[in-house]
Protein backbone atom coordinates (compact mmCIF):
# COMPACT_ATOMS: atom_id res chain seq x y z
CA UNK A 1 0.00 0.00 0.00
CA UNK A 2 2.78 2.19 0.99
CA UNK A 3 4.94 1.28 -1.82
CA UNK A 4 1.82 1.83 -4.49
CA UNK A 5 1.57 5.42 -3.14
CA UNK A 6 4.93 5.96 -3.62
CA UNK A 7 5.01 4.66 -6.81
CA UNK A 8 2.16 6.66 -8.01
CA UNK A 9 3.71 10.21 -6.71
CA UNK A 10 6.68 9.32 -8.22
CA UNK A 11 4.17 8.92 -11.68
CA UNK A 12 3.04 12.50 -10.80
CA UNK A 13 6.20 14.12 -10.62
CA UNK A 14 7.31 12.84 -13.84
CA UNK A 15 4.03 13.85 -15.42
CA UNK A 16 4.41 17.22 -14.12
CA UNK A 17 8.20 17.37 -15.00
CA UNK A 18 7.32 16.59 -18.65
CA UNK A 19 5.27 19.55 -18.91
CA UNK A 20 7.12 21.95 -17.39
CA UNK A 21 10.03 20.58 -19.52
CA UNK A 22 7.70 21.03 -22.55
CA UNK A 23 6.18 24.44 -21.43
CA UNK A 24 9.31 26.24 -19.98
CA UNK A 25 12.02 24.44 -21.66
CA UNK A 26 14.46 21.69 -19.90
CA UNK A 27 16.83 24.61 -18.74
CA UNK A 28 14.01 26.63 -18.00
CA UNK A 29 12.87 24.74 -15.34
CA UNK A 30 13.90 24.50 -11.82
CA UNK A 31 13.04 22.02 -9.18
CA UNK A 32 11.60 24.46 -7.38
CA UNK A 33 9.03 25.14 -10.28
CA UNK A 34 8.53 21.15 -10.40
CA UNK A 35 7.96 21.07 -6.21
CA UNK A 36 5.29 24.03 -6.61
CA UNK A 37 3.90 22.55 -9.71
CA UNK A 38 3.32 19.05 -7.54
CA UNK A 39 2.00 20.70 -4.49
CA UNK A 40 5.39 19.66 -2.99
CA UNK A 41 8.12 20.78 -0.76
CA UNK A 42 11.50 20.54 -2.76
CA UNK A 43 13.25 18.69 -0.32
CA UNK A 44 10.81 15.51 0.22
CA UNK A 45 10.01 15.51 -3.68
CA UNK A 46 13.95 13.70 -3.39
CA UNK A 47 12.31 10.88 -1.33
CA UNK A 48 11.04 10.13 -4.46
CA UNK A 49 13.59 11.16 -7.33
CA UNK A 50 17.10 11.73 -7.76
CA UNK A 51 17.73 15.13 -9.64
CA UNK A 52 16.44 17.13 -12.78
CA UNK A 53 18.78 14.70 -14.73
CA UNK A 54 16.91 11.63 -13.73
CA UNK A 55 13.65 13.14 -14.26
CA UNK A 56 14.72 13.55 -17.89
CA UNK A 57 16.41 10.55 -18.54
CA UNK A 58 13.04 8.48 -17.07
CA UNK A 59 10.65 10.79 -19.61
CA UNK A 60 13.18 10.01 -22.81
CA UNK A 61 14.05 6.45 -22.14
CA UNK A 62 10.50 5.66 -21.36
CA UNK A 63 9.23 6.66 -24.69
CA UNK A 64 11.68 5.67 -26.92
CA UNK A 65 11.94 2.29 -25.26
CA UNK A 66 8.49 2.24 -25.98
CA UNK A 67 9.32 2.16 -29.98
CA UNK A 68 11.72 0.09 -29.50
CA UNK A 69 9.85 -2.33 -28.40
CA UNK A 70 6.96 -2.13 -30.59
CA UNK A 71 9.11 -1.93 -33.30
CA UNK A 72 10.57 -5.37 -32.60
CA UNK A 73 7.26 -6.61 -31.71
CA UNK A 74 6.15 -5.70 -35.33
CA UNK A 75 9.30 -7.04 -36.77
CA UNK A 76 8.16 -10.33 -35.14
CA UNK A 77 4.78 -10.23 -36.47
CA UNK A 78 3.62 -12.19 -39.76
CA UNK A 79 1.44 -9.04 -41.40
CA UNK A 80 2.23 -8.13 -44.78
CA UNK A 81 4.25 -4.66 -44.29
CA UNK A 82 1.79 -1.75 -45.01
CA UNK A 83 0.04 -3.28 -41.59
CA UNK A 84 3.25 -3.03 -40.35
CA UNK A 85 3.65 0.57 -41.19
CA UNK A 86 0.35 1.16 -39.98
CA UNK A 87 0.76 0.15 -36.46
CA UNK A 88 4.00 2.04 -36.20
CA UNK A 89 2.32 5.47 -37.91
CA UNK A 90 -0.65 4.52 -35.20
CA UNK A 91 1.67 4.04 -32.48
CA UNK A 92 3.50 6.99 -32.94
CA UNK A 93 -0.07 9.14 -33.04
CA UNK A 94 -1.28 7.61 -29.74
CA UNK A 95 1.88 8.27 -27.75
CA UNK A 96 1.75 12.16 -29.09
CA UNK A 97 -1.73 12.13 -28.39
CA UNK A 98 -2.39 10.69 -25.24
CA UNK A 99 1.21 11.29 -23.63
CA UNK A 100 2.03 14.86 -25.67
CA UNK A 101 4.16 16.21 -22.83
CA UNK A 102 6.56 13.41 -22.39
CA UNK A 103 7.03 12.98 -26.80
CA UNK A 104 7.82 16.69 -27.04
CA UNK A 105 10.21 16.34 -24.00
CA UNK A 106 11.65 13.31 -25.98
CA UNK A 107 11.71 14.97 -29.20
CA UNK A 108 13.42 18.28 -28.11
CA UNK A 109 15.11 18.05 -24.83
CA UNK A 110 16.94 14.74 -25.23
CA UNK A 111 19.93 17.18 -25.80
CA UNK A 112 20.31 17.91 -22.31
CA UNK A 113 20.79 14.37 -21.30
CA UNK A 114 24.53 13.86 -19.73
CA UNK A 115 26.28 11.26 -21.24
CA UNK A 116 26.71 8.63 -21.47
CA UNK A 117 22.89 8.46 -21.93
CA UNK A 118 23.05 11.11 -24.72
CA UNK A 119 25.17 8.72 -26.95
CA UNK A 120 22.68 5.52 -26.13
CA UNK A 121 20.00 7.39 -26.78
CA UNK A 122 21.00 8.90 -30.08
CA UNK A 123 22.11 5.17 -30.97
CA UNK A 124 18.63 4.01 -29.90
CA UNK A 125 17.00 6.91 -32.30
CA UNK A 126 19.30 5.65 -34.92
CA UNK A 127 18.77 1.80 -33.93
CA UNK A 128 14.72 2.60 -34.25
CA UNK A 129 15.38 4.90 -37.67
CA UNK A 130 17.37 2.01 -39.48
CA UNK A 131 14.58 -0.62 -38.19
CA UNK A 132 11.41 1.71 -39.64
CA UNK A 133 13.98 1.99 -42.64
CA UNK A 134 14.01 -2.12 -43.04
CA UNK A 135 10.41 -2.41 -43.16
CA UNK A 136 9.83 -0.09 -45.83
CA UNK A 137 13.13 -1.60 -47.96
CA UNK A 138 11.36 -5.45 -47.25
CA UNK A 139 8.00 -3.73 -48.58
CA UNK A 140 9.38 -2.55 -51.64
CA UNK A 141 11.62 -5.88 -51.87
CA UNK A 142 8.16 -7.84 -51.50
CA UNK A 143 6.43 -5.70 -54.30
CA UNK A 144 4.15 -4.16 -51.59
CA UNK A 145 5.65 -0.75 -51.87
CA UNK A 146 6.33 1.36 -54.83
CA UNK A 147 10.52 1.46 -55.76
CA UNK A 148 10.79 5.00 -53.60
CA UNK A 149 13.94 5.99 -52.18
CA UNK A 150 14.07 4.78 -48.74
CA UNK A 151 15.36 7.55 -46.94
CA UNK A 152 12.66 10.18 -48.24
CA UNK A 153 9.81 7.71 -48.13
CA UNK A 154 11.17 7.26 -44.19
CA UNK A 155 11.31 11.07 -43.46
CA UNK A 156 8.00 11.57 -44.67
CA UNK A 157 6.36 9.06 -42.70
CA UNK A 158 8.43 10.39 -39.61
CA UNK A 159 8.15 14.22 -40.41
CA UNK A 160 4.36 13.57 -40.88
CA UNK A 161 3.76 11.68 -37.86
CA UNK A 162 6.16 14.36 -35.52
CA UNK A 163 4.25 17.75 -37.09
CA UNK A 164 1.40 16.58 -35.47
CA UNK A 165 2.43 17.53 -31.87
CA UNK A 166 2.57 21.18 -33.86
CA UNK A 167 -0.84 21.36 -35.05
CA UNK A 168 -3.08 18.91 -33.85
CA UNK A 169 -5.19 19.80 -30.69
CA UNK A 170 -7.65 16.86 -29.38
CA UNK A 171 -11.30 17.44 -29.26
CA UNK A 172 -11.01 20.61 -31.97
CA UNK A 173 -13.42 18.03 -34.49
CA UNK A 174 -11.09 15.31 -35.27
CA UNK A 175 -10.92 12.52 -33.06
CA UNK A 176 -7.42 10.78 -32.88
CA UNK A 177 -8.49 7.51 -34.68
CA UNK A 178 -9.83 10.26 -37.37
CA UNK A 179 -6.31 11.76 -37.38
CA UNK A 180 -4.58 8.20 -38.01
CA UNK A 181 -6.72 6.88 -40.55
CA UNK A 182 -6.38 10.24 -42.64
CA UNK A 183 -2.89 10.38 -41.76
CA UNK A 184 -2.50 6.45 -43.29
CA UNK A 185 -4.48 7.14 -46.37
CA UNK A 186 -2.86 9.97 -47.98
CA UNK A 187 1.07 8.01 -46.77
CA UNK A 188 0.06 4.33 -47.56
CA UNK A 189 -2.81 5.41 -50.51
CA UNK A 190 -0.91 8.71 -51.70
CA UNK A 191 -3.80 11.61 -52.00
CA UNK A 192 -4.13 11.06 -55.93
CA UNK A 193 -7.21 8.89 -56.31
CA UNK A 194 -6.62 5.69 -57.75
CA UNK B 1 27.92 50.89 -62.02
CA UNK B 2 28.53 52.09 -58.28
CA UNK B 3 24.25 51.47 -58.36
CA UNK B 4 24.93 47.78 -58.91
CA UNK B 5 28.11 47.41 -56.48
CA UNK B 6 25.79 48.61 -53.70
CA UNK B 7 22.81 46.46 -54.26
CA UNK B 8 25.54 43.16 -54.45
CA UNK B 9 26.85 44.25 -51.21
CA UNK B 10 23.61 44.56 -50.18
CA UNK B 11 23.15 41.04 -51.42
CA UNK B 12 26.37 39.68 -49.61
CA UNK B 13 25.24 40.78 -46.14
CA UNK B 14 21.70 39.60 -46.23
CA UNK B 15 23.06 36.05 -46.95
CA UNK B 16 25.68 36.36 -44.81
CA UNK B 17 22.92 37.25 -41.96
CA UNK B 18 20.57 34.41 -43.15
CA UNK B 19 23.69 32.02 -42.91
CA UNK B 20 24.75 33.35 -39.25
CA UNK B 21 20.73 33.80 -37.89
CA UNK B 22 20.38 29.90 -38.86
CA UNK B 23 23.56 28.74 -37.04
CA UNK B 24 23.23 31.09 -33.77
CA UNK B 25 20.02 31.86 -34.33
CA UNK B 26 18.69 35.86 -34.52
CA UNK B 27 19.43 36.96 -30.91
CA UNK B 28 22.27 34.93 -30.70
CA UNK B 29 23.87 37.26 -33.76
CA UNK B 30 25.23 40.60 -33.39
CA UNK B 31 25.85 43.08 -36.19
CA UNK B 32 29.51 42.95 -35.34
CA UNK B 33 29.70 39.13 -36.02
CA UNK B 34 27.71 40.19 -39.55
CA UNK B 35 30.60 42.68 -39.80
CA UNK B 36 33.20 40.15 -39.63
CA UNK B 37 31.94 37.60 -41.43
CA UNK B 38 31.13 40.14 -44.50
CA UNK B 39 34.61 41.51 -44.32
CA UNK B 40 33.41 45.38 -43.72
CA UNK B 41 33.32 47.99 -40.68
CA UNK B 42 30.31 47.91 -38.63
CA UNK B 43 30.19 51.42 -39.90
CA UNK B 44 30.06 51.50 -43.10
CA UNK B 45 27.88 48.05 -43.23
CA UNK B 46 24.75 50.97 -42.30
CA UNK B 47 25.37 52.31 -45.45
CA UNK B 48 24.02 49.47 -47.41
CA UNK B 49 21.30 48.46 -44.58
CA UNK B 50 19.71 50.46 -41.53
CA UNK B 51 19.26 47.41 -38.73
CA UNK B 52 19.35 43.74 -37.81
CA UNK B 53 15.56 43.90 -37.52
CA UNK B 54 15.39 44.90 -41.33
CA UNK B 55 17.70 42.29 -42.61
CA UNK B 56 15.53 40.01 -40.59
CA UNK B 57 12.48 41.36 -42.39
CA UNK B 58 13.60 41.31 -45.73
CA UNK B 59 14.65 37.70 -45.26
CA UNK B 60 11.14 36.63 -44.21
CA UNK B 61 9.48 38.52 -46.54
CA UNK B 62 11.01 37.57 -49.42
CA UNK B 63 10.51 33.97 -48.77
CA UNK B 64 6.60 34.56 -48.00
CA UNK B 65 6.03 37.16 -50.99
CA UNK B 66 8.13 34.32 -52.67
CA UNK B 67 5.71 31.42 -51.58
CA UNK B 68 2.47 33.68 -52.02
CA UNK B 69 3.24 34.94 -55.61
CA UNK B 70 4.08 31.42 -56.66
CA UNK B 71 0.20 30.45 -54.92
CA UNK B 72 -1.27 33.19 -57.03
CA UNK B 73 0.14 32.15 -59.88
CA UNK B 74 -0.59 28.65 -59.42
CA UNK B 75 -3.96 29.32 -58.63
CA UNK B 76 -4.39 31.14 -61.84
CA UNK B 77 -3.28 28.47 -64.06
CA UNK B 78 -5.84 25.72 -66.24
CA UNK B 79 -3.75 22.67 -64.73
CA UNK B 80 -5.22 19.67 -63.21
CA UNK B 81 -5.09 20.09 -59.39
CA UNK B 82 -2.40 17.44 -58.77
CA UNK B 83 -0.05 19.70 -60.84
CA UNK B 84 -1.02 22.66 -58.67
CA UNK B 85 0.11 20.71 -55.60
CA UNK B 86 3.45 19.26 -57.55
CA UNK B 87 4.57 22.70 -58.42
CA UNK B 88 4.34 23.93 -54.95
CA UNK B 89 5.89 21.17 -53.24
CA UNK B 90 8.63 21.41 -56.27
CA UNK B 91 9.10 25.50 -55.23
CA UNK B 92 9.23 24.63 -51.16
CA UNK B 93 12.13 21.91 -52.02
CA UNK B 94 13.70 24.13 -54.57
CA UNK B 95 13.63 27.22 -52.11
CA UNK B 96 14.86 24.98 -49.66
CA UNK B 97 17.96 23.33 -51.63
CA UNK B 98 18.47 26.95 -53.20
CA UNK B 99 18.64 29.26 -50.57
CA UNK B 100 18.45 26.85 -47.33
CA UNK B 101 19.70 29.36 -44.59
CA UNK B 102 16.51 32.19 -45.81
CA UNK B 103 14.41 29.66 -45.50
CA UNK B 104 15.40 28.25 -41.94
CA UNK B 105 15.64 31.69 -40.82
CA UNK B 106 11.60 32.51 -42.23
CA UNK B 107 10.81 29.39 -40.37
CA UNK B 108 12.51 29.57 -37.18
CA UNK B 109 13.14 33.61 -36.49
CA UNK B 110 10.08 35.41 -37.89
CA UNK B 111 8.85 35.31 -34.02
CA UNK B 112 11.56 37.92 -33.68
CA UNK B 113 10.21 40.51 -36.00
CA UNK B 114 8.52 43.66 -34.67
CA UNK B 115 5.48 44.76 -34.84
CA UNK B 116 3.52 45.19 -37.53
CA UNK B 117 5.43 43.32 -39.47
CA UNK B 118 5.13 39.97 -36.99
CA UNK B 119 1.37 40.42 -37.26
CA UNK B 120 1.58 40.69 -41.21
CA UNK B 121 3.97 37.57 -41.68
CA UNK B 122 1.44 35.41 -39.53
CA UNK B 123 -1.37 36.77 -41.58
CA UNK B 124 0.67 36.19 -44.65
CA UNK B 125 1.29 32.38 -43.50
CA UNK B 126 -1.86 31.74 -42.63
CA UNK B 127 -3.28 33.06 -46.07
CA UNK B 128 -0.65 30.85 -48.06
CA UNK B 129 -1.73 27.79 -45.86
CA UNK B 130 -5.82 28.55 -46.47
CA UNK B 131 -4.86 28.86 -50.31
CA UNK B 132 -2.96 25.62 -50.41
CA UNK B 133 -6.01 24.16 -48.27
CA UNK B 134 -7.88 25.01 -51.12
CA UNK B 135 -6.07 23.56 -53.69
CA UNK B 136 -7.10 20.34 -52.01
CA UNK B 137 -10.26 20.85 -51.01
CA UNK B 138 -10.91 21.83 -54.91
CA UNK B 139 -8.97 18.76 -55.81
CA UNK B 140 -11.19 16.94 -53.69
CA UNK B 141 -14.25 17.88 -55.02
CA UNK B 142 -13.04 17.66 -58.55
CA UNK B 143 -12.53 13.50 -57.56
CA UNK B 144 -9.13 14.36 -58.22
CA UNK B 145 -8.11 13.34 -55.11
CA UNK B 146 -9.22 10.85 -52.20
CA UNK B 147 -11.90 12.52 -49.75
CA UNK B 148 -9.65 12.76 -46.63
CA UNK B 149 -9.62 15.80 -44.09
CA UNK B 150 -7.90 18.40 -45.95
CA UNK B 151 -5.99 19.94 -42.91
CA UNK B 152 -4.63 16.70 -42.22
CA UNK B 153 -3.42 16.54 -46.14
CA UNK B 154 -2.41 20.24 -46.01
CA UNK B 155 0.05 19.36 -42.79
CA UNK B 156 1.05 15.61 -43.93
CA UNK B 157 1.86 18.04 -47.15
CA UNK B 158 3.91 20.60 -45.20
CA UNK B 159 5.75 18.52 -43.01
CA UNK B 160 6.91 16.36 -45.36
CA UNK B 161 8.77 19.57 -47.44
CA UNK B 162 9.58 21.16 -44.00
CA UNK B 163 11.70 18.22 -42.23
CA UNK B 164 13.81 18.11 -45.92
CA UNK B 165 15.51 20.96 -44.06
CA UNK B 166 16.49 19.01 -40.95
CA UNK B 167 17.53 16.08 -42.89
CA UNK B 168 18.78 16.60 -46.16
CA UNK B 169 22.32 17.11 -47.78
CA UNK B 170 22.82 18.07 -50.72
CA UNK B 171 25.50 15.81 -52.65
CA UNK B 172 24.88 13.25 -50.40
CA UNK B 173 23.58 10.47 -53.16
CA UNK B 174 20.42 12.35 -53.98
CA UNK B 175 19.87 15.07 -56.13
CA UNK B 176 17.26 17.78 -55.36
CA UNK B 177 14.67 16.26 -58.40
CA UNK B 178 15.06 13.10 -57.42
CA UNK B 179 14.13 14.30 -53.69
CA UNK B 180 10.88 15.99 -55.76
CA UNK B 181 10.11 13.21 -57.45
CA UNK B 182 10.41 11.07 -54.44
CA UNK B 183 8.31 12.88 -51.92
CA UNK B 184 5.69 13.75 -54.90
CA UNK B 185 5.58 9.79 -55.22
CA UNK B 186 5.09 9.21 -51.65
CA UNK B 187 2.52 12.28 -50.82
CA UNK B 188 0.27 11.79 -54.18
CA UNK B 189 0.49 7.98 -55.18
CA UNK B 190 1.02 6.76 -51.87
CA UNK B 191 3.58 4.16 -50.64
CA UNK B 192 1.69 1.14 -51.59
CA UNK B 193 1.55 -0.25 -54.70
CA UNK B 194 -1.46 0.02 -56.58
Amino acid sequence: MFKTKKVAKRELILAEAAKLFKDRGYSGTSMRDLAGQVGMEAASMYNHIKSKDELLDTICFRISDTYISQLAEIEATAIPFSEKIKALVRLHIRLMVEDGAAVSVANHDWKYLPEPRLTEFKQARKNYEKGFAALIEAGIAAGEFRPVNVSVALFTVLSAVRWVELWYRPGRGLSAEELENNILTVLLGGLAQR
